[in-house]
């Protein structure tokens, strides 16, 4: 058995190569975050080639939940654009498999689910816009709580690409009022992860009844003076590839994500 | 046989909705530069659903060359994302048909060609970043000068999806030394058409021996002081899609544009 040598903080030092090598020999199954610090970290969907029109439209359709980092060819694991070499049977600490929309396995990597009819698409991370908002001085309350960060359904549809639709999924962050404008243009910035906030204040806007109860996540508290802000999220793209119950789709462990070789700041429109 | 009653003076008041009436009417059927001035125009490109979902990665990976504004549904011709109510087979004054890549017809509809499995793609369109520029004082060689914008072949390779290769194209604009900068930031500030220049400088960079030998358009001169700015270019898409010789393509005819009812300024991300 394999194993599992390092730490945190001696592999947070590491480049992503050195980070995907360790994954891929069993040293680290752990959270990715906090992990090569300065590089994008992706979500991983993968479906069958069936799907992948419908699903690729829909990313397209709807980019600020579902914004497409690297959409790999059929049967190809490795992502050329964001991480030449890398596997992405492999190079994840965990996976999700699912049958029929059903969670049927948790596995440290996929080789035996592999197809080669099988597309994989990496989606943007929001911790790529929580680095650059902590640095300028704007706090993130479920990092500072160390908590997941809270989510929640919303009454806006997703545009309908072929079999996939659903509403999408915000995740919430406290900003104190004067740092709104300063977090809406950081996060504007990246739109290649979530981008701009969808909404600023007023959770039933969004049909939100009480941002105290999260659908996903973790609630955090809002205190006097701090404005909920909404922004897309990266699970609408998973809830709406199980809604259509697929025989089968895989996707990385809530966060154990898939770490790129693209700094941040290469993310960045401006 | 209906009356061509308007002049591009006319029409240039109207609203998207009514000049894409009167074009559907055959009351125009000139080119749209000037037209519905501050809304965007789009290039068309038409492919039956079997090679969509490569020419949609395509786009996808090459997002520069080729800026997707709207996906259409198989055999749907109503853009009801940027033109609800429009119909793509009769909007456009002039279309092009090309059976295995070559140009079989040019007609003001496509009503006879239309198929259910015909997908359409609208791209974004330069007119829409030079508008800004010429407001920002820039002034426009090509347009100052009643001719088509050079373009020339790279040397830089777009990345292959699926059947579909080939390089990138390029338009290049004369931009005076002190205006470059501020042309870069607003330029920048429209990824849907085309966005950031890809090269300020040195054409041999791009492999461009002459910029007075444009390999489509017209050649515009460069003056002492000016240095030439090269923007990835809307032909790119279409020469991709003819080198694979579908059994049918259908495009718009140059500079005859699909007019969409969102505004420039709706398209910038900041």
């Amino acid at each position: 058995m394999v194993m599992v040598a390092h730490s945190t903080r001696e592999l947070a030092a590491l480049t992503p190569q050195d980070i995907r090598r360790a994954i891929r020999a069993g040293q680290w199954r752990g959270l990715t975050a906090g992990l090569a610090a300065g590089f994008a970290q992706a979500n991983l969907v993968i479906v069958p080639r069936a799907l992948a029109y419908d699903f690729l439209l829909f990313c397209h359709r709807n980019p600020k939940p579902c914004p497409l980092l690297e959409v790999l060819d059929a049967g190809d694991p490795e992502p050329r654009d964001v991480a030449p070499g890398a596997d992405i049977r492999t190079d994840i600490p965990r996976y999700r498999i699912y049958r029929q929309g059903l969670l049927v396995d948790e596995v440290d990597n996929i080789t035996a689910y592999w197809r080669d009819d099988l597309v994989s698409f990496l989606l943007g991370c929001s911790f790529t816009f929580e680095h650059p908002l902590r640095e300028a001085g704007i706090g993130i309350r479920h990092i500072d709580l160390g908590v997941n960060v809270p989510m929640f359904i919303t009454n806006r549809p997703c545009k309908v690409a072929g079999v996939f639709h659903g509403p999408m999924v915000v995740s919430m962050r406290p900003i104190p009022y004067e740092q709104v404008v300063r977090a809406v243009q950081i996060t504007s910035r990246f739109p290649a992860v979530h981008g701009a906030p969808v909404h600023v204040g007023e959770p039933l806007t969004l049909g939100i009844g009480d941002v105290q109860q999260p659908d996903f996540g973790d609630a955090v508290p809002v205190a006097a003076g701090e404005v909920p802000v909404f922004w897309a999220c990266g699970v609408t793209p998973q809830a709406v590839v199980m809604q259509v119950k697929p025989e089968l789709a895989i996707t990385h462990a809530p966060g154990h994500m898939f770490i790129t070789d693209r700094r941040d700041n290469e993310l960045a429109v401006l």
